[in-house]
């Protein structure tokens, strides 16, 4: 059940009306939207008349039963989008957000000459791993601790916010300076990484699991929210199926149905979705023409020596192509980049 | 192996380097493309010795070996694309061809009032299903015949060239007034049907099984051409996955990848891949950016009562609001619609 | 809905009731049971008054609502488990059946080898493939006709049943010596060819498709049974999966909800789930012990030189081995081999 | 590369040939089976002269490339299964070790009874959920250090070792007296916490991931041994895939091929396999019969009102009929029970 207040409310009264919930047992999320502030109740709310709530509140404009088991990233929560802010950088309705950037930090030369490059043709935000998650032992397993302060070296000479994913709940102070904190598709159903960075007061990007349903990359986001943080943003990557030409398979569909079934801003990865460089560009116009609010890319100085998906990065100039084109089409979505 | 030949080589000389594999038991296929014409050559071709034979035979231009499976549908074979006429009608390079009718031809005036609105809003080309494979015995199997009948009445109304499916090799003589044949997604490895299809002299639209690689569908593809019938255009109308949200999923890797291993037309489904009609705009125009050459979407003049796949049909306005935005979008692409 | 008759009505009265019920608009499926005949009702059975009908008619002893979309082949029809007659071999409750032989007929020499040696290791069925749906075009087709003369040829010196792939319906009178046909998993939403089986006095075995639900197995099954023909065996051969380490994943439980949801005996076909030789035996004794009534097994004399799927064919020696372990384990399960 | 050791080399002397390796650069994984103690040497092997190592070495039997990417699980170290023992119960080669317990665990009471309960039936193995993994931030998430100590009471009562899942690494030192550490699916490639387990001096139970191949299953596995914990036993329970009538699909083939590819037990969950009570028994039958070492069964006091998964729990009555059941298959199977 979600309860949408009037406008210009003040802190004193939403309070009391939190309280007054709570002392009934329920649980409450608060949902301060663009346009309206939402607060949520979870728990036993069929015996709650909404009706003679709506009539009996003063500061609640009206009221509505959630129907699905996601309830504070509902889009029945917010009419109105999402928008993220990172510094002076939006992410949500009107903008389309490029993030770029190497799989892997290797270097300190590496990663800021890369940073200024997409920078330059107009990536927004920075990313690279630190933390690598790979499925052999024997493989690299990224700088660590040291990635992060290469990222931030890069960060300060470009003024680029970061983005770097973190692989459990015990590295969450080494990510202070991170701007968003990525949830890899390995741990979207990681519970307790979601209630942890559901703590933090900064946006996470929350990649959707290789074998996740919709539903599901929402129940994971409703996890962060729940806790707290709101700021969440919403990727596609690419699911696992039967083809076998693809590392995984795009699945734009879940762009719409995510945008329609909740107000949180989505963006997709056509790198990992497709495994193949040739397949980026076209995917990443896809991405835009389908509604997406943004794209994650994964570029490198020198993709043939990569240490990490290195078939899957554009160089600098194959990016720079990329987001020529994307800047004419994004005059036609009515989108600023 | 494939050999290019040089331009302008009568069929004379053709017809006996043709003859001369022949007889050396090799099977071959003649490919003529828009700017070169290419001899395939099927067998064992491990023991032909390629360089020799571009050097001593005067209407070879060059040779190429083909390691994958497919042959005559490779891009290997024709760098140019193939362009399919249907009349005046175009399917491919240069052109975004939009396939629009309902699901299943119910009455005269059903088709003919669709097809009326559908011409008008830019559709090129008639669908209608006359044959309808259907999970359930006892659900409305289609008008069979007497549709196909209706079908040619709306041609003649709109003179809009119509493609229905034809479901066994038994009806292949109730096909002859049907410009393109439709090959459908459970049809796609009937290997018979392919044969016969193969014979014919009219476009074939060969639609991706739901659970088929794109290897497969090129393997399809190539049983067609085999048989002499090179006009084939593929359809990527999404894949069967644990998503459930969705009727399939689509995956449009496989029209960039379809692309660059075939030199084919390719064209999606949004309204099968997604199964909700919501999703069909912005599907449609990912489809373009992406690439395709074309869509096929089923519209209806009142969804709510289609005898199939109402939850999926655009409404005539819906769809000339979707036409609307596309022909913008073919601006950009430097596409004709 | 269907009406369970009392034991020992008269073929007139069965067939008055039935009269009956079409006269008002309905269709009507007979199916004779091992213990009990029924009449499935299909139409808009909302308006009939079932308690009103059995109250008032003498032959019926009850009647039930069916809720699936599958009538003829629910397990509410019948609650005791189909069997099938082949000559003197059983197939159904009881019986563990195991059908044999190679993937394709290559000669008369090869099948008559095969088929004494499978005979003697206790195979009651012989199976063996003369037409061939193969990925490519260029592949080996199957002896076609002249194969299924080998299999005449075999199945007269040794006097095993003999089951072989259809592939379209123009090969119906082809197969008149054919005491089982098999529909392939390509086929399984075929629905024209389903129907003309339906029209056939003889067992069918349908294989579920590579990508079809047990729900959608059950339906294409509704389609031969719907024509007339009870005698369906259904038969699991794997689905496709993410995992490429086998051909497909064979599904055990399919098995076990297909004997719940319907009356039909269920076999499976480990060779081409597996597509690994090492793994037939054992993946062969689980069907067994999952509740599955038999199985189907490739066979061949010398599997290394197999024209066709050699890599998951049994040798015949392998196969004595299985069958005598096989053997071991059917006294437990109390099923006759 | 791996070098199979003679019998009854000396401590010292495996000591200094490991060092000789560790001081050329190469990682090594030391590997005591039952009959045979392997070093694999992790690195650039490719410039390592086998024979000569073997010919040089006189505590070296033989040596082996491995090509696979999972070396120290690699079949290839061990001919011999490897058995895990913990206390007097075994868990491999020769034995089919049932696990049984609820779900969850709720009360001192509800695990006590269940405790005994099957204990008496036969089951070797406690399991219990204190820490759950849940879809839903607002379902219930086990009773956590609280369930741990119930574990404790009901395993000091019945003298059977425990076995419950852990959720991330912070939670390792509530794991002391837990006998066998539990990843569940959704951790498979949660590399981090498989890192810290491998440092374990304790058993882990693996399970597969939803979605996670075979191969990648044994990746998992590597990353523990690789940190110096052997005693894995890996766990089939179903993957995901487009059949929706069950849970999940469960993969009889992988128990068989990775217990080709690796010496580790294997065991299946028939339970989260199916997500359906009356398909556990036979699940359980086909798992014994395809080769697995063992199953893990739910099992609780009072499914209809258990807090978790309650419709795939067997009662305590059923789960001793298939307890029964087993014993005598076991005896078929060679197996002690």
């Amino acid at each position: 059940m979600v309860f949408i207040l009037n406008p210009k409310v003040s802190k004193e009264k939403i309070d009391k009306f939190i309280l007054g919930w709570e002392q009934k047992g329920f649980s409450t999320i608060l949902s301060v939207g663009t346009e309206h502030t939402a607060v949520c109740l979870i728990g036993n709310t069929a015996e709650v008349d909404l009706d003679h709530v709506v009539q009996t509140t003063d500061i609640v404009s009206y009221g509505k039963r959630i129907t699905e088991q996601y309830k504070a990233v509902n889009r029945t929560v917010h009419e109105d989008n999402t928008i993220i802010n990172v510094g002076d950088i939006s992410i949500g309705e009107g903008f389309f957000t490029v993030i770029s950037g190497p799989c892997s930090v290797e270097s300190e030369e590496q990663i800021t000459e890369i940073a200024r490059s997409v920078k330059e043709s107009g990536a927004k935000i920075l990313r690279g791993g630190a933390f690598k998650p790979r499925t052999s032992p024997y493989a690299f397993q990224g700088k660590q601790a040291q990635g992060l302060q290469m990222l931030r070296i890069a960060k300060k000479e470009t003024g680029l916010p970061i983005v770097s994913e973190i692989m459990n709940q015990t590295q969450i102070d080494l990510f202070e300076d991170v701007d968003i904190v990525q949830i890899g598709a390995r741990n979207m159903q990681n519970f307790d990484l979601l209630k942890e960075v559901g703590k933090l007061k900064k946006p996470v990007l929350l990649k959707r699991g290789l074998a996740n349903t919709i539903e599901e990359l929402l129940m994971s986001a409703e996890y962060i929210v729940a806790e707290g943080n709101s700021q969440v943003i919403l990727c596609e990557r690419g699911i696992r199926t039967f083809e076998t030409m693809t590392r995984n398979t795009l699945d734009l569909s879940a762009v719409v149905l995510l945008k329609q079934k909740s107000h949180l801003p989505v963006i997709t990865d056509p790198s990992h979705a497709s495994g193949i460089r040739s397949l980026v560009p076209p995917l990443a116009k896809a991405a835009m023409a389908v509604g997406a609010d943004g794209i994650m890319v994964e570029t490198h100085n020198n993709p043939a020596k990569a240490l990490c998906d290195g078939a899957q990065s554009l160089d600098l100039e194959q990016f720079h192509a990329l987001m020529e084109d994307l800047k004419k089409r994004a005059v036609l979505e009515e989108k600023e980049m």
